[in-house]
């Protein structure tokens, strides 16, 4: 039910643009969400979104804006009349509205600077000032705060008064100096005799974190804790801003598809869905290149061998099979650290070493499961060669080891070296583990077994 | 700052139940979250765990029940007596209540059943009745429910008598069936005058969702309209419980977690922390098993080939690349497609065409550069031998479109079956491909040039 109420909405939208339905379009739209309008726009020309654009009221057009795909988000940026976007921009959450100027070319954003409210204006080259992952990046400056002798009647008072505070759910109590002193819940707002002040009721054991902290760790304190809002404070604990627990489910859905491209070797910052065929190629291009210098080096290697594969053409039969067994599990190891790590679970000395021995350990139990098999299915193959089984059977326990252990260690040391550790996962492990799996492969054949 | 905040707190508790400080041990486990006292026990011994638990109230010890990992858990059960076990149970939340007594061994939980709170009991039962991944295994069944024609005084009343309901942000409507009508926040009733009629303040477009909903769905819907709570409903409408934003997030991070282990090809329901060598080798084990079944119908497909080898040692050499460059561009394929899927935005035809031609023609991108550098290395390297680099350079090209093309394919075909997508990005994709690769390789040299 709940999907095709969704996409209902999507599809009446649609409908009512390609039908110019003027009325019926306004009131569609007064009744969706942003999310929904902005999957309609995904499928319409640009002269149907401006269309669109144009029956919708300046605070929900600027909603709509954040939620565009980059190629949508152009077209209405090239399309809208210069003043309507300034007045799009001044209907915004100052937070929103960094973040629509900071995806704005270069000559607009500077003509659009010119033109919004001055105090928004002061707001927004704050934050845009934060890298745009961090916790400043993300927060939103209005929030609602209160003094510390403040009374419950007098702060629902002021709640009141207070326009359009973005999703109030707690009330953050500061003292004189505008540091941060204590929190509240609205409910604790409610259930209180109105005379009591809100020193008595508030938290005082507020978690906060500042300005550079990484998004990544916002969304961990928020999910730890179940905070519907994390706050930002200064080093000196003045209340900055906030972070809203909407922005913390988009960072946290954010980092899942940035993890995946990356272990799939897709570059940062490619757009899933608005990306052209082109854009695409070239997000895909720089890892497939390491891939193609690494398959040939090891063509290279493999062709140093060129005596071992005349003599017996089973040991080239071979190559995919170790290959393969040493890329996946070096993936699934890899993989299982790095989840780890950005789940915050392997931070500690004591936890590194754990996990490196059950990796370790896991390496070595499956290298012998499939080292074993296939010792056996060669034996039974070449019967009565059995140098070729022993060969590949004993290749695979080594690389299976090895794969384990490198899989677990390359991500901890880019941890180390703060670099992303998800970069590792992909291509990079895989290819490294081909490269050493064949080495292996050829060098137990010869060395070993003299074939 | 942030971060030390938490690391600070989960070590304080390892060093005091260390020291068995008694005193100092119960304050800092009131300051501490569920989630730091969870942490610390992963790092503790089962008598240290048990000890640490003898100085939780009742409802604490509940929460950190629900955030242990498993083997901890099993720690926690074996060893907490029985009649405290039942005492924590009632002391939950009745969803938890029903996540713990589901992960009960068999004996215990019969023997639980028998002796928590009838009340509790029928709850825990239709809960556990849903599956664990719907919205009914995930709702709470306690919700703040107000008629329509109450006023907002007397919900403000019936707010301050409820003793402990969950996170309570919106107050849902509903009329003398039962059936929800309308929903408000709890800030609409503080800041309208006391004698408004709920109804007369309340939004009728409730968003709701049904108990069989998948909670990915459910995640998707939050995330799109910012809910702090997913009202779930039965097909008469009737209002049966409610799905917090915390409950949401864990659910993201959960699906993102298990997409991630997909692609590696560990098994589903692999616990990332806890698992022991030998489980995690076991989670492994059925992809591998894959990749080496298809690893060894290659091995024979290439010695079908065996003379074409023999002729030309060359041929063998550019088996990894071709390999390579075509398993990895069905990876990067295939992700974006699942993760398209997953964040919902190929559900129409329009968008399953639309991704397909853009991935076809990637393909096409990438095996020209890709295939005409390697047919330049190829003519360079082996001159005045030509066939070797026209070889490999055709294959690539050939390969890398059928990967773009079945990286796509794969993961849309399976949702229209059914099955998860995530499936297929990992080793399933991979090894498909690996073969096709291999096979158009030999065909291109053997067919093509008469290699």
């Amino acid at each position: 039910m709940a999907k095709n109420l969704v996409q209902a909405r999507v599809e009446a939208i649609r409908r009512l643009v390609r039908r110019r339905s003027a009325r019926p379009l306004s009131r569609a739209l007064e009744k969706s969400g942003p999310g929904d309008i902005a999957e309609a726009i995904a499928h319409l020309t640009q002269e149907q979104t401006l269309f669109l654009f144009s029956h919708l009221e300046d605070e929900h057009a600027g909603e709509v804006m954040v939620s565009l795909h980059d190629g949508d988000f152009r077209n209405v940026v090239d399309g809208v009349p210069f003043g309507r976007l300034v007045a799009l921009l001044d209907a915004m959450e100052p937070d929103d509205e960094a973040d629509v100027v900071a995806r704005l070319p270069d000559e607009i954003r500077e003509r659009v600077l010119t033109r919004i409210d001055a105090a928004d204006r002061e707001d927004i080259e704050d934050l845009l000032a934060w890298p745009e992952d961090s916790a400043g990046g993300i927060m939103s400056p209005v929030v609602f705060k209160v003094a510390e002798e403040t009374l419950c009647r007098e702060a629902i008072e002021e709640l009141q008064e207070q326009g359009d505070v973005e999703m109030v759910f707690y009330l953050y109590v500061v003292n004189e100096s505008g540091q941060l002193v204590g929190v509240l819940s609205l409910r604790n707002l409610l259930v209180n005799p109105p005379s009591t002040a809100l020193r008595e009721l508030m938290s005082t054991d507020v978690i906060a974190v500042q300005p550079e902290t990484d998004q990544e760790e916002v969304a961990r304190i928020a999910a730890r804790y179940d905070l519907l809002a994390v706050p930002v404070v200064d080093e000196t604990r003045k209340l900055m801003g906030i972070i809203t627990i909407d922005d913390v489910i988009d960072v946290i859905r954010e980092e899942a598809d940035e993890d995946l491209l990356k272990m799939a070797g897709v570059n940062e910052g490619f757009d899933l869905h608005g990306a052209s065929a082109t854009t695409s190629a070239m997000a895909r291009m720089r890892w497939l290149t390491v891939t193609l210098f690494a398959g040939l080096v090891l063509s290279e290697v493999i062709l140093g061998f060129e005596e071992t594969l005349a003599s017996k053409a089973a040991i080239a039969g071979f190559i995919p099979v170790v290959m393969g067994m040493g890329g996946n599990v070096g993936i699934q190891a890899s993989t299982i650290t790095v989840r780890n790590l950005a789940t915050g679970h392997v931070s500690r000395e004591e936890g590194i070493g754990k996990l490196l021995l059950r990796e370790t350990r896991v390496g070595l139990l499956l290298g012998i499961v499939f080292g074993g098999t296939l010792t056996a299915w060669g034996l039974f193959r070449y019967w009565p060669d059995w140098t070729v089984g022993a060969s590949v059977g004993t290749s695979v326990l080594l690389a299976l080891m090895v794969a384990s252990t490198l899989g677990t260690v390359i991500p901890l040391t880019l941890e180390r070296m703060k670099v992303d550790p998800a970069v590792a996962t992909g291509p990079f492990v895989t290819t490294l583990i081909d490269l050493i799996a064949v080495v292996v492969y050829f060098l137990v054949c010869t060395e070993l077994f003299g074939l």
